[in-house]
């Protein structure tokens, strides 16, 4: 976890207009309404999961929209998966992502221009799921402000759910989430053992 | 985690052997090798992240074989998304399985009849994945004898993947794992909030 988002008082604003959320969602009988997850920790499976929401979002004929913000530059089995099933937008930031060559300007414009597709499914009730695959790593390395990614998610329409992933959730983030996971390592193969990441099964 | 399997003889044998395949795989260059994992603990995406990691492996080509343990009683999204894709054989254990009316003989024979199914994928190496979801909980309530599930785990085929799901995983089933996640609650919306489990969204 990382410190809170820089502006306190924005902060106090946005933790007031959702007390006013939760309260007006207990005040209705059914309860129902869209969740904000976090899946973080050290652990596998936090992508893993996520998707596997989406499967399940699907089986149950929701629209689903997935933006993947750190595997752009290499082919991972959940793209070829989902990326051409029916009611699935799939979005992975652009080739222009370099952690590697360390051009930071270019990954913020990479980020930035990610932001834009996921704010326009958080903007849009069509989408009843959206996933935020390794959002927290965009925020951990500064590519993406805080305070405009926490007041559009919670600016996305009632009924939507939303779920970001990915080690180092910031604090706010965790604030202003429904239900949180965190994943712990008990054993790792690949740690432990010196074994090699496995085609199909690394997370 | 629970107590150690029964016979502690048939243990040492299984962790000798397991060390001598461990020892193999390691003086292999490519250290190539299906892996145990098991996702354990009380937090929310533990079935999620089995079937994300199934997607993906279904992203790759891979066959993947899915055994269910305990939601035979209601469909869930996974059920109905997984079951007729192609490359993937779907077994949701049978109705015989009531948790609700305590018929313990007629939940142990429902869970032995999944477990033959099991042992059947882990005995064929078409199968790249296969998937035991919540199975800890047929292990937890003795439906299935330890020692034969975990003689049959570590039977399987070298490259064969297995993931086992569930609260509660048995001490020896983390000493045969390659990779070990617990789940872990940061903060529970149905919980904390009252809120209604959401369709398409709950794990």
């Amino acid at each position: 976890m990382r410190e809170n988002a820089k502006e306190p008082g924005r902060h106090a604003q946005r933790m007031a207009a959702k007390q006013k959320v939760i309260q007006a969602r207990i005040a209705r009988a059914d309860k129902e309404q869209g969740l904000l997850l976090v899946l973080t920790g050290p652990g596998k499976g936090k992508s893993s999961s996520g998707f596997g929401m989406a499967a399940r979002a699907l089986g149950h004929g929701m629209k689903v929209g997935v933006v993947q913000f750190i595997k752009g530059a290499f082919s991972t089995g959940e793209d070829a998966f989902f990326r051409d099933l029916p009611n699935v937008d799939y979005h992975v930031m652009g080739e222009g992502y370099t952690w590697d060559t360390q051009d930071r300007e270019r990954d913020v414009k990479a980020a930035e221009a990610a932001w834009d597709v996921a704010r326009r499914m958080l903007s849009d009730d069509s989408y009843h799921l959206v996933l935020l695959d390794e959002l927290n790593i965009a925020l951990r390395h500064d590519y993406l402000d805080l305070d405009t990614v926490l007041d559009d998610l919670q600016a996305r329409p009632a009924m939507q759910h939303a779920i970001v992933t990915g080690r180092y959730a910031p604090k706010a983030l965790i604030e202003l989430a429904d239900t949180v996971t965190e994943m712990k390592v008990v054993k790792h193969a690949f740690k432990d053992q010196g074994v090699k990441a496995q085609k199909g099964i690394e997370l």
